[in-house]
């Protein structure tokens, strides 16, 4: 059920969940309301009015009752249970056009890479079936073995022959065909062999047929995602996460390599892992009331070295110019080997990489986004510590890796976090008094910045004009706000009794400088494969973003700093976590199973550092949002009108 | 350097290795001297008098000083140095025709099926190759993975494409490609797919095509043989044996899958197994100076039980009615993951099985004979527990098993024993005296009587006319060797004062029993197949012998006890341990290895109980050596003629 909530005075209305916060609401709608506690209600300073609707709020102690009874609401403390009007108060109000921007940037499709987007373009076609077969029980003037029973069932009510198998299945068959006095269900893998000679998987007595589960993994050097999948009728019955048990021996893949090749680093990271995704799987199983027998095969997408880690292969090469990876495509393996506790049958089917840095995750988002077969001119981008970009349609695709470095997440940025409870995600800043509207995740007292908050300040800061293309702030504005701290100059997002850790909250002219190398490491990266292929900018007729982290980017606020191309924001897409749709794919359908290596071996990696150019247009990236305004027509039109039309709110 | 023994006064003479004992020589020879002891030394019955060449005497207590100078010595504690003329003294002289009987068992032609056989036959083409391959060094501007750098290699340097691999491989493929410097050699399986498109076994640094070794596997219920090669150079290096691990749990195959069905009975089993291969191939590997590593792949031979026991799978089955295997053929396995300690790469290639009594074992005989090619027709038996048949040629194979019981490896026996010390496997009795000549393995006192020792027994109490046809003992003769025990009527063979184990050893009537059970059970199965296929046992064109007991069985005695078909002697034929043989040839030629499972399926099994006439002939088949004595027109000649003519020797 969704309401509408209506700002006054400027009568935007948008439609959120029912029980939706305020505060998230007007950030949503792009309405800027004086926020610096994150959300957690101790300010005080998100003060609206209400006007009509229900809406459940907490007086608290900020709120007089004078307030509370003239309509006055904290609008982190409110939850929209009906539609709603509300009031921004006049010293809350804001430049009108940032709203209008805002809502353009709130414009995300919903991705059509999906399940039934599979099923109506006919890919719907597990390479995993059950078949049922009713045997005659064996007697002395028929016995041949078992196996050769089951053969022959196969053969002769499904018209399946040669069929193969491991020997692990052999130990149970005997038991198991006499359980339902000879009826069984064969589980069978139609990706590897001829369609006629598949692979036998698992049996099971009985007929099984309405019950056929199976896995798709993301191995994120941060996250790790698992889906479960109901492969008899087509659907994703759940979705879960956890952080990736592999944080405790470095935050990034350089570290990660590093420790791997440690005394039984290698074997630790491997079982780490391996820990987090059977955790994860025990919980989704149980909360769908499955056991790990029913799985019939698990499908895993994961960057390079993830996937290194994952099967337990020397990475150490990753890191080492010139950077080669033991091997691109794994071949299938058994995953009770790798440390899985699922049953022998399971075998895991891993997406292939391009290169050491262009990974399975990669490769799965481009299959699950489908421009591999698109005619359209596509830039794909993942924004990460390592940003990783594809540009291509179907007939070729390019792409690379930027190593960004870690700012987007947080990583190099004195107060940067990861994106969790008490990240500051959410920012506006208002031009005449230059204090901050904050919001956080979790709505609790901010601790830190994560990535898209990153993006968000800076933009704010910017188009508060508060910094100046070189990234520099600005030193002639009277507001406690703006300091000398100790690197260099630095903007005040919250008082130390503002936040959980007792001190100021600043970003610095430092760490803006580590923003404008990491978000023009990838524009250069994205002006250099186009170059490369004669092509510009312009060309590009649509941008996917992909990653957990590009779901939460505002678009309009990336492209006010540079970091995504100045293109018409509907050619904007979001993809989510393409590379777990990729995953799960391939488990839906044995025709993108097929294509998983065709569409890696069509990734044409270009090593960014050693294609000429390259040096330059980053060099070139390195302001706000560039150095040629040719690049940002409509931002540097945006920040020139801003300037001089403001609507003035208070402070 | 064979010496020449010449026995006097019958001035036989054979040719015996240096240092040989002259009690086996003289048996060898099939000169009868007296002997109870086995050869220890103690009974001080075996004299024979010295007449020239070098003999290496022990003197001991039982010769006097007189004696000694007269010439006289102890056979079993005389050693042959040089060519010998030695003199039976009257009171050992026997039988002349006894001897010539002997000498004709003698007749054994060695093995025609062996490596060099194979290498004549252009079969010599092992499956398993290693190809050198000298690649660039990764740079920047080539900085492919590891493995399509090696793919692309064995394309450009050996033709080779589109090969697959394990993924365990590929954790050690990045080290292994720079420790000689992207100099390596790929060890490769061109068994399972296209011999252009082989899979990727090993990679090892440097070039070490001259080094490759594969382990050949025969798991027999009582012994584990395995054979080291060497298919660098196509030589057999070792063979070693031990007595199944798995005789703590069971002497037979019926008990180990008794014992299987208790709690953790399969794994135990399993693990007992797979010490026992570990214990034997690390020692034969030590001999040989080699490592685990340098194995590449390990072939299997073993009755249908003992592959499902090693396999680890349930073979409750196959004892229970209607009898049936859980799998006649096993798909490859990786060595691990059955215990086996080698490296991930080894994978194990198991001879399939016909039916659960026909084995791979038998199978492995099979194709090592070469029968399933040859135009003809060829009897082939392997005696054990369970003795197995083949009758066939190039165009058919009939097969079965014969429930002969475990008569003829000792049990049912009251003094039955294996084939170890102490074991009595000669005997010759002296017709007048019924005084017995006994030899035991490891010449020492006697423990008990082996199998091959039956048969000579039967075969000697008939001879001397002391058993008749029924099985039962005349009570007409003045010797106390015949007596009245609690199992009918006994003749003892030794004296509890000569023994090891402080009691008379003896063959009752009710042990004569229990032979003629398992001889008339293989008598009557050879009938029965022949039979069904509408041929006569003179239609026969050779006889092969196999499995270890085959080996040592004494042809003319088995023929005598009605065992094996009364044929002429030079269509026998002893192959040895056809399924050792069977393992290691397949390792050695990738044509048998395609044969293997194509000779599994020409064999038709036949369940004797379930085919018409097995009965009847199994009860005609109860007699020494048969109710029809046109089976056996050679022993009834000869067992007339021998009681007229005898050369009497003393007591």
């Amino acid at each position: 059920m969704t309401k509408r909530v209506t700002f006054k005075p400027y009568d935007i209305t948008i439609e959120v969940p029912e029980g939706e916060n305020l505060l998230r609401a007007a950030l949503e709608a792009g309405v800027h309301i004086n926020a610096s506690c994150g959300g957690e209600g101790v300010c005080g300073k998100c003060k609206i009015l209400w006007e009509s609707g229900d809406l459940e709020s907490v007086q608290g102690s900020l709120l007089s009752d004078d307030e509370w009874h003239q309509g006055y609401r904290q609008a982190c403390q409110s939850r929209v249970l009906a539609d709603v009007v509300v009031r921004i108060p006049p010293e809350s109000l804001l430049d009108r056009r940032t709203l209008t921007r805002r809502r353009k940037g709130v414009g995300l499709r919903p991705s059509p890479i999906d399940l039934e987007a599979l099923k109506d373009a006919g890919l719907y076609n597990p390479a995993f079936k059950k078949r049922f077969v009713r045997l005659e029980p064996a007697t002395l003037s028929d016995n041949i073995c078992d196996l050769t029973r089951l053969e022959e069932g196969l053969a002769y009510q499904h018209a399946l022959d040669s069929i193969t198998l491991d020997f692990f299945l052999l130990r149970k068959l005997s038991q198991v065909m006499r359980q339902e006095n000879f009826r069984v269900t064969a589980t069978l893998d139609f990706s590897r062999r001829r369609y006629r000679s598949p692979h036998l998987l698992n049996v099971e007595p009985g007929d099984t047929t309405e019950r056929h589960f199976a896995l798709a993994i993301d191995i994120g050097t941060t996250t790790v995602w698992l889906q479960l999948l109901d492969l008899a009728h087509g659907e994703i019955l759940g979705t879960a996460a956890d952080y990736n048990g592999q944080l405790m021996y470095g935050d990034d893949v350089i570290t990660r390599i590093i420790f791997s090749q440690k005394e039984d680093g290698s074997e630790r990271l491997q079982k780490a892992v391996a820990a987090t995704i059977n955790q994860i799987m025990h919980r989704l199983l149980k909360q769908h009331n499955l056991t790990v027998d029913e799985i019939s095969h698990i499908t895993l997408a994961a960057n390079t070295t993830m996937t290194h880690l994952f099967f337990g292969i020397d990475p150490k090469y990753i890191r080492l110019a010139p950077y080669t990876p033991t091997a691109c495509s794994i071949p299938l393996a058994r995953a009770r080997d790798l440390g899985l506790e699922v049953p022998e049958h399971v075998f895991i089917y891993s997406f292939s990489s391009v290169s050491s840095y262009v990974g399975g995750d990669i490769v799965a988002g481009v299959l699950a986004s489908g421009i591999y077969k698109d005619p359209k001119l596509t830039l794909y981008i993942d924004i990460g510590t390592n940003g990783e970009i594809v540009i291509g349609n179907q007939q070729w695709l390019a792409c690379a890796a930027c190593s960004a470095g870690p700012a987007f997440e947080g990583g190099g940025i004195r107060f940067g976090m990861r994106a969790t409870s008490g990240a500051i995600e959410e920012v506006s800043i208002n031009p005449d008094t230059h204090e901050p509207m904050l919001l956080t995740i979790g709505m609790v007292k901010p601790k830190g910045i994560c990535g898209s908050g990153l993006i968000n300040l800076l933009a704010a800061l910017m188009e508060a004009d508060l910094v100046g293309p070189n990234g520099r702030f600005r030193d002639d504005l009277p507001t406690p706000r703006i300091r000398l701290g100790a690197e260099g100059r630095e903007y005040v997002l919250a008082y130390a009794s503002e936040t959980q850790i007792g001190q100021d909250i600043t970003l610095s002219e430092a760490d803006i400088d580590n923003l404008m190398r990491a978000k023009g490491a990838m524009f250069a990266g994205y002006l250099t494969l186009l170059e490369n292929v004669g092509l510009r900018l312009q060309d590009v007729e649509q941008v996917i973003l992909a990653g957990a982290f590009g779901n939460f980017i505002n678009i309009d606020n990336a492209i006010v700093i540079g970091l995504l191309p100045d293109l018409p924001r509907e050619q904007f897409q979001f993809v989510g976590n393409g590379s777990l749709m990729g995953a799960t794919l391939l488990a839906f359908s044995r025709d993108l199973l097929g294509e998983e290596r065709r569409v890696a071996s069509m990734m044409t990696n270009f090593e960014l550092s050693e294609t000429p150019g390259f040096m330059n247009q980053y060099i070139a990236a390195l302001f706000l949002p560039h150095t040629q305004k040719e690049y940002f027509p409509s931002v540097f039109q945006r920040l020139r009108t801003q300037k001089g039309q403001i609507i003035r709110g208070g402070g």
